[in-house]
């Protein structure tokens, strides 16, 4: 039996998500997979025959579909209570992440909005700030971090487990732009590789999602870094691979990599935490696990949904 | 975009999936993972307020739920078109298979019913023959044959690249049962090693994974069998292990295996197939990936999602 | 510094092991391997020329080397004691391991002789007799039972950790025989798929392997075997696979597979042992750590050469 | 048999590798391997009586044993041609390479010498030129660069199968001094702490194989480092961590990395280059494959020793 917190599952209202879109679908499912969350409305596409081809797709009514999401939140705020959404899903390219939220929460929803933030860290102050004064949730999906054997590596480590932290290596190769696909009609390509729609290349898209996982896993702040930031792909206008020494309050020091030229890699985001008591690895490639290691006794495969997983996690 | 092959999803009635199935839950999260199924009603357990408590934690309308699946059904038939089930999910215990799926075909409806079908196999063989009557679809849910990878398996086969099939070993170990924790009150263990509830042990709850994967896999049928057949934990009324050497049709030869008392194993499915050209191996615990290999160059893996896998398989 | 149990190396004198053969050079090799051991003398090939040869290569003075086995031994037999060799080691194919072991110890030497022992029981009893009688040390070399981890597998399961043994699955998989190679004027490959000289196929070649393997580690023997054993390259005149059910002493039940025409395969050898308290698995492909497996904990993987594992040893 | 290129083995004489060391054997161990090298002599320590030890264990007749390198030297000039070591294996700490190496090489004897070469770069180039002067081979040994599937990397990127090489990710991961075992006795980890005695730490001990399997791999050299060194272990004289960004020529970016205080590790040295056709990877904890990954098909596990490996090196 599913957790029941509520009478209803929550309603969701879309922007962004249409035809070819990437993280749309995964927000959808994402939102479908345990049933405590239905899309009633969406505004998909700001090609209104491409929103409403994709509001059909996932059988919406034609009066919850639009082509325009200032339209979407005004015709949202005048339904009755029993069919308004309850928050929005933000998942437009990165410079329109800013707008939509903001309209979105002073007209009093919630709002979860794919990373990166915003273009820029104004707009994501003032975001939170809104959000506060409106109190309203205000969420950022960092998905990596959402894994059950993440968590359990962060339980660990609060509990002492390894010891003072001493080394932290985290990275994200992946290898989907390793040639100039954004040319080739692949419109996922274009915009990421677009500095004035994606903000940063490889940096904002995937090492974010390398630097959230440090920092959670392990509840340390980076301090200082140095970087070595390319762009392999010529005529390519953002970054598609970094490299960055890393210095940790607390005197912890690391590396954060990323790439997405990297042949042969898919989403292969992995983190290694080194302390002076023992260590912890953990991959995207074989979710499942969790591998701690010691000085003094045999290497341990943790593996998601056993009892003394859930027994040694803080939720316990 | 989802694929959209029709103008609303189809809805789905349930039988069996009370609180502390494991099945139940594992049809409705398959069934949500794409959106093109509802779930409408249900009859989940045969106490009344299980039912109940069910179908408020799945959000479903209190008329919509039964203690008794002969009322779902009548119920159902009742409905008018545009809320009436499109079919039913048969997930009660194996001793509980065979009626509803009977009434339910009678009735109309299609169903997708959990393995293995029937008690008896002349039970079996009525079933099919009265949806080939009733022109209803009769789906039999084998989840292992539906991984993208095991499909591109058949379909590497089929085309001709291992050659002639001349060795099949699969096997299918866990560990759940290894302890009596049928008399600790283990409700799932209790039906499972029940042979008036269950049937078969082992070898009819998890030996037909690994029977179906090696027949789906190769297109072969087995001809002869020699099995050892064990119940290890004392007391246990039903079989939980077993070894069983395989004659398949055309001369090729291996071994199917099955265990609910390897400890340490969860639910690990594997097949080797040997052909006289190449070989190929595929394991649920690395699921994304299909190896296969050869006598004179490297090891190939290859891995879902890649282009090169859709233009290989059949369907390209 | 090594152990040094004595004042000088042991002197190896060699019967087979000429141009082209496998084992010849794996006993030279382990000889040579820790400086305990030096070839002193050999009787590589019937044929002096190639026997000659094979001295050359291994910097023997000429009048060590010799066409003829009785000559070797009787020349040994003849040298004064600080050049005589201490043991023999027979290296010859399978036809030939009786007469040249008998003679060598009737002349008083120890000896050491690759697997199979002998071409039936009988011959094998009357060496053993022999030994005894002589009080030589005759040693057979199964040398996956030599393995670090497999030692370790053995002292765990002797202490207890995996309490009652109730399942054991050997087996040894490769795939240098998945085509008529001994009619490509492979050598190896000539004799050991000819009955007259190699006795049995796969079965005695690799599948004593896997037995015996399994005997050493759990310390049972195998009470009742049901087999297929299966030719499957055309016109071969040994098997080059099998399956078989075992029944061991004490209630353990299970599995020894072999082949020869697994392609893909190399020397594949690997055991899973399940107790009613924890299972632990070792393969050759990853000979140097062994994965021991618990209901209510993580999975250990031991890894050879730390401290943790000579303090769990028998020999601590 | 093996290749005879000569008509007897080689002698070798050994400066350093007493008691405790682990060198010292790693090189006798290599040099026994294939038969082709005999030690002959040594000044295993400085304390005479530990040099007589290991020479005992080393079954080495005593007048071959002393207590002081330069005696050694004199010695082997001394003793007849076909006595005389061909060459001499300087296996001390590293303040200890420069001397015993120059004396050799001015006495007109090959050397073999271990890693790093010299306690300054000065002195490494004296070496050199005095080499070429004495029409000498002196030989580093980097041992990690020798394994098969490493020079199958070096040549498959010289015959162009990734392209044009982008990153270079390289890194030597271990944990043994992640305490101060220095402190307790371990004399192995007392002069490689000990600036005077070894020169560098992290860096110069094992960073250096991590930079050459780099360099030899890809054929490139480093144009620029930033790199962060550290000590982790307080009081340790030496660093026991770095981590380094590296532009290499041609325009490739990456890291080269090492610890000594990442516990867990053993001696886990690994090479990840990608470039803009295909990328590789290779790790010493799985030395005897080398994975090669495309864009546009499976992935590939080359194996060692089989036909397509030796057909595919430039030695074919």
């Amino acid at each position: 039996m599913s957790d029941n917190l509520r009478s209803r599952p929550l309603r969701m209202a879309m922007i962004g998500g249409g035809p070819g879109s990437g993280i749309g679908e995964a927000h959808r499912r994402g939102a479908r997979l345990d049933g405590q969350i239905t899309l009633v409305s969406g505004a998909f596409s700001s090609t209104p025959e491409k929103s409403r081809q994709q509001g059909e797709a996932l059988y919406l009514p034609p009066d919850r579909v639009h082509g325009d999401w200032r339209e979407l939140i005004r015709d949202e705020m005048r339904r009755p209570p029993n069919e308004r959404a309850d928050f929005f899903s933000i998942v437009t390219p990165n410079h329109l992440h800013y707008e939509p939220t903001r309209e979105a929460l002073l007209a009093g929803f919630h709002v979860v909005m794919d990373k990166p933030m915003t273009m820029t860290a104004e707009e994501a102050r003032d975001l939170e700030r809104l959000a506060r004064e409106k109190g309203r949730v205000l969420v950022l999906t960092h998905t990596y971090v959402g894994y059950p054997m993440v968590r359990l590596a962060r339980d660990l480590i609060r509990q002492g487990r390894l010891g003072k932290i001493r080394k932290i290596h985290a990275e994200y190769f992946s290898g989907w732009l390793s040639s100039p696909v954004e040319r080739q009609n692949n419109k996922q390509a274009s915009w990421r590789t677009d500095p004035a729609l994606a903000g940063a290349g490889c940096l904002g898209d995937i090492g974010t999602h390398a630097a959230i996982l440090a920092e959670m896993v392990t509840g340390l702040r980076m301090e200082e870094v140095a970087a070595e930031v390319t762009t392999f792909v010529d005529g390519r206008g953002n970054d598609d691979d970094f490299a960055m020494l890393v210095r940790w309050e607390g005197g912890a020091r690391g590396t954060i990599c990323a790439s997405e030229v990297a042949i042969g890699e898919e989403n292969d985001i992995s983190i290694r935490v080194y302390g002076d008591k023992a260590s912890l690895t953990w991959s995207h490639a074989d979710h499942e696990h969790l591998v701690v290691r010691y000085p003094d006794r045999p290497k341990e495969s943790w593996s998601k949904g056993w009892e003394y997983v859930a027994a040694a996690s803080d939720a316990a």
